[in-house]
């Protein structure tokens, strides 16, 4: 059997009772150690806890070393434990296809993920759009094909959930062109680096689908101990010192409901301020939303 | 303390540890009834496995009685429990809120939900749009206003996730006038009456937000033992008996990639035509992308 088992988002009992049945259980246990990290243990307490050795899996390992990990599993048992849920942010659903083709059962055994836990910000999850993601800008690799996402959802009063940047076990390009197996330390993009990216894409394009002014929310280290919630323009928080990571940020769409903004507004010192940005860039956006055109077959 | 503890989708065993120990030490627990149940566990087995008393919270209680929930939190450990994750798809915010405002410290214990779990069909949650409930219709009450979304959501490629009534604890309408305190047996809507629901709407709208033949995925009985996913058609799945509930419905974006459709394909014994059905709704609804207007702000 192949467990994909979710961790959760922070502490290492953030693992189910079910999951951590089924872990002890496993001759071998992976982690997939590649697209976020469980942000209040290491993997020496993971170990300690499953009473297991833990076999950290990279994106090599993972998108091209996958028989290794389903090695006789249609006889032992083998779990991937993925920090979140095995199909939040990152879905893993070509393993579990190679699972099934190799006639393996496959359970899962899900967990939260940023993609829910957000909704403790107080934004509702109904009124997410589309998830982004915001990668390290390099001085000759800027993608921007999220803006027009941010912008999809704030025609239709959306807001928009943006995944930032992590980097671990990345190779320098130069280390790389070399092919020396030589890491650089892990990186986790900030809330301010992300809103400067923001503001930039904004000020080439031009074509406002958000502006400085723009409410938004820093969630910091979500589900850990000292979890923060903070609230301002983009502007503002691109002077925002968040602290650790992990960090996301939301981008509030053009609905924003009384009781969505009661909940905000104890993220701020200045509660009058963010309550006028927040009527400011609703109006901004008046007459703009999105009507559906009648005929949408023809158009 | 007030803890708000996430229960998971379907096994007792489906709580995290975290949230297990919080509700052992708790000396009142209290478990919201009335927007979803945990399929796999009775209220006698929840009981004998925290080794607790379980006060079940209807919505009277948890909307207009919270006074009750929250007595003494100050000085003691009060949990309330949630199916799935407390900020889920229905939000508990407005607890929250009056606990802070009278000074009870919170701890929120996430878990998984439908609305991140529902990536495990294999379509990927980044491309989901908002999220829809679909209510059951009765002589004189249907409402549809969740057709626009689907609209919105479809006309920029995004996945729909639908998420079917439940009604638990209610009372008949001639009870109700009477004062009559008798409950009707609980209900939770079928994957065909949704179905059904959503071809009666937009034959009478007629504007095509999907069509009979729109590709859909009937998620049953999520997290659970029995879980079943299904595709096919609109049409086909309002004929399709899906089981025991709960339920939960996607409608496919216009955007399906390769990777989701392969994984899709495990869920029906004629990919070719389920291929088909995806290609033709996807045709069908080019050229109609919806392309941004440059100026959003003078549209």
């Amino acid at each position: 059997m192949l467990y994909l088992v979710g961790l959760g988002l922070s502490y290492k009992s953030d693992i189910t009772v079910r999951g951590l049945e089924a872990v002890r259980k496993c001759s071998r246990v992976y982690l997939e150690h590649y697209t976020s990290i469980l942000m209040a243990a290491s993997q020496e307490e993971l170990e300690e806890y499953y009473g297991k050795e833990i076999i950290l899996a990279d994106r090599e390992m993972v998108e091209t070393g996958s028989d290794k990990i389903l090695h006789n599993a249609e006889n032992e048992d083998v779990a991937f434990l993925v920090v979140g849920d095995p199909f939040g942010a990152t879905t893993h659903t070509d393993l579990v296809l190679r699972a099934k083709h190799s006639n393996i059962p496959v359970e899962i055994i899900h967990n939260a993920s940023v993609m829910n836990a957000a909704g403790s910000c107080g934004l509702q999850l109904y009124n997410f759009g589309q998830t982004v993601s915001m990668v390290f800008f390099t001085d000759n690799w800027r993608p921007d094909s999220w803006y027009d996402k941010i912008w999809e959802n704030r025609k239709i009063g959306l807001h928009t959930l943006v995944l930032l940047d992590i980097k671990v076990k990345e190779q320098s390009i130069e280390n790389m062109a070399r092919g020396r197996l030589i890491y650089e330390p892990p990186r986790y993009m900030s809330i301010s680096q992300c809103c400067e990216q923001l503001l930039e894409v904004e000020e080439n394009r031009g074509t406002k689908a958000y502006t400085p002014d723009t409410p938004a929310v820093a969630i910091s280290r979500l589900g850990s101990g000292s979890q923060s919630f903070k609230v301002g323009t983009i502007k503002e928080l691109s002077e925002y010192d968040a602290g650790e990571p992990l960090h996301s940020l939301v981008i509030l769409g053009r609905q924003c409901h009384d009781l969505e903004l009661e909940y905000l507004l104890e993220f701020t010192d200045n509660r009058e301020k963010f309550t006028n940005d927040v009527r400011a860039d609703q109006e901004y956006f008046k007459p703009a939303p999105w009507v559906p055109p009648t005929e949408p077959a023809d158009e």
